[in-house]
């Protein structure tokens, strides 16, 4: 039964167990952080709007605990992941450094192994292939340091198989549970021991893709997400029965493939395709994780002393394994997963922060997943020294505290120049839609894109042209060769590593050597 | 008489004394280095085109000795003084930092005593009235730290009268020739005892203007920049006999106000307006300086390891003292000293560096003051170990090595989306076009203008319309927002000190913050 002290806002998604030890108020309670970062969620996959106005993606899915988010915090509407791959992005979260800086700009899987796929006239450049190494500058390690109970819970997906970057307690975690080395689940089912044999009956046949470390699941009818959220709510009472602030980094496999239904949400979904509808209750289930996060905060009464971010590694799916036409999921952007092309990286944004995020409010300030980096380790800073770790290193992101806080965008300092810098120089193995090796810039209303293959640029305002479908590259050629500056500089001051042209041998120009050569930049 | 030693490039510029201490050869001769600061001198003030074609202005004025050092350098036609003003860009020179992060944004005269003039709408911000402070890391202190002999010769300027730094020796000078706190000689003339009385009988009236430390020339019938000129063979030669090396700031006086003509060279000008005509012997006698410096570096054997720099501290004078009409001396730039338009900032650039530098080049990747403080402390380095004190203060100024070298200006890593800013909140005691309180960028082919009494844009394509005729703020709105993003941003980096609104008593609005209110910026 559920005590009485818990109150109503106590849910059925957990296990009650005794009361726990609830420090008693210090001075200055430290602040605990919670990233929850779900996988391959695209912009419209959610029922909180991201758009200008809710759309019919916004009226399909449901995510009625992201609202109850969003009520509280603020929605970043022009909220990017890093990458539009998903160990870039994991990594940038754990360095505040792009992809390019990090030189993993593509995602891991074995040692030593380059996952690229072929391409006739572009190789990979040298890339960390490896993925993180141990550091004492990753966010969890800064944040062991500080006293935190540092926890990790889902996919992990930083560094290759035999390597100790796969392991997440290599990295600064005290806990790591079900994560390694492997950025998708053999199956989301404990009758599939989480494995890909599809087998109910023989496990004996292992692969890369098994789930680790939940064998206490295996025998009870549960869906993955399911298995992740009462891990994460048993973690969050061991940090607070031992009295300590925690930073919990959620990361549910869901929503990517293998797309697989969770059954108990699937009668709201039947007029859609099959795979549609299997896709929607993945989002359902991975909301229902968030209530219950939300709801062990209430419980915990520290609702009002921990920053929850909400946000995905990167863009929709919408290549291939969906229902109906391929790279429309995350209409009115164009493309998805993997494309250069605003689909591939923008997504949900949603932080909860009492006392910095005014409730209720939006932001279209553009933000990046290695913001998080100096975000948290500012909000968590133990004193006004000057001196933390992030402090000493070439970072990436900016501390979001101000734009967080509201208010005008002139405020900001280092936001109102901003330029966001993409990278990928790696073919992806499906086709589509910017799905090409590429770099870019968001800069204001400003969108460029050079395409590696064959040196040509994009230009989009994204302020009158959302889905990016009218190149202005001809049409504004003064523009046009200011973006090309700022995006060179970029790409140079992060020593970015060019794809290789495969008859030259020779990395691909810088973009302003390009322009240079056609007349464009002078 | 002259040994044959010396040879014929010896000229009867200097007194010939015994020959000096050649020092024998070394594996690794360190650098000498010169640089050659003019006053006021304007972009169209030599004979050595700066514009794309000879122009009147180059073929009215004589200065053949910069033509010898432009054929075995290069010019660079977009060289910029840091201010339209002397001391600011005096002290970005021994700084490496813009006027505006050095918070000496105008001209300084007394101690606490601002030389602002009145303006009935903006009052000047809290500047450093009293210039710079003794400072290890000035240049000729992280010189004199490497062994140099440095010296000052001529016009100092970087501090006000009654604080220390108004003596050069106070900033890391070995030597300082005729160099206090006032930015003009009370006269050229020695009969004068270069005091501002005129009188040549009596100088029992001392004023802040009269030049010190010139006594030995008083009784010769001498032009101040030819007793400067002997100053500076004798001094080099102290060094080179002594067997170091050697940095020389020369900086006569000339061709600052007042207009007094060195009658040696008026015979050509006999058709100009008189104080023209005064002002071409100006020039002339700077040049013979230069070509005597010239003539002594080949004396010595040491051109091929001496780097000379030839720039002005702020464009031509042209909105009083001259003769013919106002503001028209700098054609084709608009405007002159004091003022925001290009004829207040752009001004002769020529470098000779053997070695580097390749003979008889030009290059129009904009260059300024402060990047003189990185290149020559680079050039000066004595090992590359990075832990030069350059390294660990935050710099304005651009190492000038590679674009020194040639090449594409796409080679150029840090010029290649370089802004450069411009920022005096104060009245000039002149008046004429853009001599107003005002921030401003240089971006590739565009500059924007801020003015800051009515919070105006200009903005002009440089590359179509070097004059400044044609204001693009209304046509170009995009390129426009783009600009004023940047110049917000340069302004806020530098923590810049905008004018005082006298009405309101606030500082003047970040540039973005006008855009905002009015909807130009999204």
């Amino acid at each position: 039964m559920i005590p009485a002290w818990m109150g109503l806002a106590v849910m059925a998604c957990f296990q009650v167990t005794d009361p726990p030890a609830v420090p008693s108020d210090p001075p200055s309670p430290p602040l605990n952080v919670v990233v929850f970062l779900v996988d391959d969620l695209g912009w419209q996959d959610v029922s909180v709007p991201h758009h200008t106005h809710p759309t019919s993606f916004n009226e399909r899915y449901h995510t009625p605990n992201l609202e109850r988010l969003a009520a509280q915090g603020m929605v970043l509407t022009n909220g990017y992941a890093s990458a539009p791959v998903c160990t870039p992005t994991r990594t940038s979260l754990l360095t505040g450094r792009t992809p390019a800086r990090n030189r993993i700009t593509y995602w891991t899987f074995n040692k030593d192994s380059d996952t690229t796929a072929r391409n006739p006239v572009l190789s990979a450049p040298p890339w960390r292939m490896n993925g993180l190494e141990p550091h004492s500058a990753l966010l969890p390690e800064v944040l062991s340091d500080r006293g935190y109970r540092t926890i990790h819970i889902g996919k992990a997906h930083w560094g290759a198989h035999g390597t100790p970057g796969s392991e997440p307690t290599n990295l600064g975690f005290d806990v790591n549970v079900a994560g390694h080395a492997s950025g998708a689940p053999g199956s989301y089912l404990s009758r599939h021991h989480f494995m890909n044999s599809r087998s109910e009956t023989d496990f004996s046949r292992s692969s890369r893709w098994d789930v680790p470390g939940l064998q206490a699941f295996h025998d009870r009818d549960i869906y993955l997400t399911e298995a992740l959220q009462e891990r994460m709510v048993e973690e969050i009472r061991g940090a607070m029965g031992d009295g300590r602030p925690f930073f919990l980094h959620f990361a549910p496999y869901a929503v990517h493939t293998p797309i697989m239904p969770n059954t108990a949400h699937l009668d709201r979904y039947e007029e859609l395709h099959p795979r549609e509808a299997a896709y929607a209750t993945m989002i359902e289930s991975v909301d229902a994780a968030l209530g219950c996060l939300l709801d062990v905060l209430d419980e915990h009464e520290i609702a009002d002393r921990t920053l929850v971010v909400f946000t995905s590694d990167n863009g929709g799916l919408s290549a291939h394994a969906r229902g109906g036409t391929p790279h429309t999921h995350n209409h009115p952007l164009r493309s998805g997963k993997g494309s250069a092309y605003e689909g591939g990286v923008r997504v949900p944004w949603v932080v909860r922060w009492p006392g910095v995020v005014p409730a209720g409010t939006r932001s279209d300030q553009p933000v990046v997943t290695q913001d998080l980096y100096p975000t948290i380790l500012a909000a968590t800073s133990p004193a006004p020294t000057g001196k933390n770790p992030e402090r000493v290193r070439e970072l990436d992101g900016i501390d979001l505290a101000s734009i967080l806080g509201g208010g005008e965008v002139s405020r900001h300092p280092e936001a109102s120049d901003r330029v966001i810098l993409f990278h990928q120089p790696h073919t992806w193995g499906a086709r589509g839609p910017g799905i090409e090796p590429y770099s870019a810039i968001r800069w204001r209303r400003w969108k460029l894109i050079y395409f590696h293959s064959d040196r040509r640029f994009e230009l989009y305002d994204l302020a009158a042209d959302l889905g990016e479908t009218r190149d202005l590259s001809l049409e504004r050629p003064e523009v046009l060769e200011l973006l090309i500056a700022r995006l060179a500089a970029e790409l140079r001051d992060h020593e970015a590593q060019m794809s290789i042209d495969t008859v030259s041998g020779k990395p691909v120009e810088w973009p302003d050597e390009v322009a240079l050569s056609s007349g464009t930049n002078r």
